[in-house]
């Protein structure tokens, strides 16, 4: 008997597990009218950083949530928290990534009716979270200027499974010789035409080009929605 | 069914096949006098870089050569192979982990009894390398300074399946406000009485400290070896 062989097997059960989970949060997300973001990257890439900032410029205009998951400590949630909206931690053990059933289990008691926008924080990692749906209506991929200008092409899989990606951290760009050119081209090479926001969450910059971005896909979807007639 | 408790089942199976192909490369390693050092950090954290600098400093002085893990390229190879050391590398596909097996493959023609050291690059991730042993003499856990002083107690299984750890990218410490004490405390926190090594690829700083450490702990090796009359 081959283990590997075996192991594949069962994985692929339980991604296809995953997917009818993630299907029906999708249909609930869609329904409640509230928009699902989420956020994969590297650890360190600076995705509660950037988490924590956005939430505290939305929540002025928008009712906001936000679900973080890690493999031990409440670290994140914690400093989430500090933005003033809901948040709740999904504490997966060994797991490197969340899946659909984890923010099923998240969601309990909240009513998804009465928010605009809910971010998910996935573990950082940069493979595993990339084979599991989470019914989110959009994926951001984030990669820090201090990660190395080849990430995309070294795992090409996560950047396939975004929607947008965001270059982080570009404060420090200079003082690490981000190749910018490199990067971009990287990410494009791994999937053309991807929509590229470079942000700092320290400084501030960029985070209103993707907050338009946002605001617009955001508009976009309750049109599409008032056009089927919901 | 529940697909996840079967995963569990079939992923200590593939565990315990990996550890007894472990424990062979580790009499295999022991045997040729070897010392064989695995490297594992979340990505970007420089382990390459770190590396790099390594085996060119090496070199000189002992018989080295390195395995690469990643996803997908062979960009790594390619840039230890600047270092002018034998160098190959295991792409591991969507496996987010090297494996024994794969390392046992790698070394294929190579004769062990002819190196003094091999190095072992592990695929970029704080999860999955924590629980495949590849044989390996001393792990070393690397976390950069932009990377948030919390990763220690967030990904505790891989700090403490490691030996040593190194903090990278000192030279960056002031451009990302690190905040040492907390850092070195968390590591404590995790696994007490860790060595801990600050480096900078970039500037040299710190790796003669390692290097000798490195040394030493080859002619104890050696010494414990020639006491059991091998």
């Amino acid at each position: 008997m081959n283990p590997p062989t075996r192991l594949v097997e069962v994985r692929q059960r339980v991604l296809k597990h995953n997917d009818v989970v993630a299907h029906e949060l999708r249909r609930r997300f869609q329904e409640a009218g509230v928009m699902v973001v989420s956020l994969v990257s590297s650890p360190g890439a600076g995705k509660t950083a950037f988490l924590e900032k956005i939430l505290g410029m939305l929540r002025s205009q928008y009712r906001v949530a936000a679900i973080v998951g890690d493999l031990a400590t409440d670290n994140d949630a914690r400093r989430l928290a500090r933005a003033q909206v809901p948040t709740r931690q999904i504490v997966t053990g060994a797991v490197c990534h969340l899946e659909a059933q984890m923010v099923a289990g998240a969601l309990d008691g909240w009513s998804l009716a009465e928010l605009d926008f809910l971010f998910i924080e996935n573990v950082g990692n940069l493979v595993c979270p990339a084979s599991y749906d989470l019914g989110e209506a959009l994926r951001l991929v984030l990669l820090s200027v201090t990660e190395g200008e080849d990430k995309p092409l070294k795992y090409p899989t996560i950047f396939n499974t975004a929607d947008i990606a965001l270059v982080t951290k570009i404060d420090l760009a200079a003082a690490v010789d981000f190749d910018r050119p490199a990067a971009l081209r990287n990410i494009q090479a791994v999937r053309p035409g991807m929509p590229i926001f470079e942000v700092s969450a320290k400084t501030g910059a960029g985070l209103s080009y993707w907050l338009e971005d946002l605001h617009n896909r955001k508009s976009n979807g309750r049109r599409q929605q008032d056009d089927l007639g919901q």
